[in-house]
């Protein structure tokens, strides 16, 4: 057997560890916590579907590819919520760490390409990485409109820190941009996520 | 709002059921079962991966789409475990209906173009769809290896059966036929997978 089949193969075995990293976002019937196979899995479905959207035009396989890697290294690192400060003051150096250990799994060439794909999609320069990272926002976005709030009113997240989170869509796509203002503007309306004005205190 | 938008959102959180549907195999650490999305997620990972082993060169990105939505029509069908005849029966009228039904939630273009990559993956005649079968099929035997068995024990399931499911898989690659090969051999040495002399009965 070719050694860089075993390597791929070991690769794909360890990579299914990726089903048991819990984010903070429910799925979209409130049943469990979603976690990063199945939020990759629905980035890539809507990469699919909305590539019309973007500003610049993106090639869709690098787009596809990256939202299928970009949460790998959290097999080791773990989910860092967006919105835990300081959990996410040494996030760097941990998903750096895991990125070394997973990527050198895999023949050099493939291992070359995951790690190009992953800090691509962490630059956030390009024109794929910019729409690889207005998906990401915007998914968690809408579990939490079909859970009443979800992750907004479980960790107490004022619409002026979602306005701040979802700034990459706005960038990556008018339409896009527009479609997550009037799902914030909804989500105000339906008192599942706060306004500034009633806040409780300081936002976190 | 564009209705165009409006038409690929509603799909698109349509789609987030595809996390809760849940299949006969487990995921690596045995802690649960895999769902639709984890297993679709997967699928194109390794399309990824594996690209250079498929027998006739392939478009990845016809494979990788056809992965992300060859299950999305269990939505409505429901998973039907490959080794139930009596399921299969009616499967496919089930997911003929589903497909009309969800694919119709889109503008019309996409529709089609869901319907296509869905009735390619089902027919098994292009390059892309062979190789994207070869992968469904040895995802869940990696699996099933991992967990003691799996399926494999917990439906009484003897290599003869898992050999011709795996027939796909020889047929797209060479080198992923002989990895499937050393799999079965490895999984009946370690007593997960009976071989036929060790039958209790009729397979089912």
């Amino acid at each position: 057997m070719k050694q860089r089949l075993l390597k791929q193969m070991e690769f794909i075995k360890e990579a299914d560890r990726l089903k048991t990293i819990y984010r903070q976002t429910l799925v979209s019937d409130g049943s469990k916590r979603e976690n990063d196979a199945e939020h990759s899995w629905h980035l890539a479905l809507m990469a699919m579907l909305l590539q019309e959207h973007a500003a610049e035009p993106v090639d869709l396989l690098r787009v596809i590819k990256m939202v299928l890697i970009h949460d790998l290294v959290e097999i080791d690192a773990g989910d860092t919520f967006c919105y835990d400060q300081s959990a996410n003051a040494d996030k760097e150096e941990r998903e750096h760490k895991a990125a070394q250990r997973l990527f050198a799994m895999l023949p050099e060439d493939q291992g070359r390409e995951m790690w190009e794909l992953w800090q691509e999609f962490e630059d956030r320069e390009t024109a794929e990485a910019l729409f690889a990272a207005a998906l990401d926002r915007l998914q968690p976005m809408l579990n939490n409109a079909a859970t009443g709030g979800g992750t907004w009113t479980r960790h107490d997240i004022a619409s002026s820190q979602v306005r701040k989170r979802g700034e990459p869509i706005v960038q990556a796509s008018a339409s896009l941009g527009e479609y997550f203002e009037s799902l914030l503007e909804q989500a105000m309306a339906e008192g599942i996520l706060r306004s500034d004005e009633n806040s409780k205190g300081e936002a976190k």
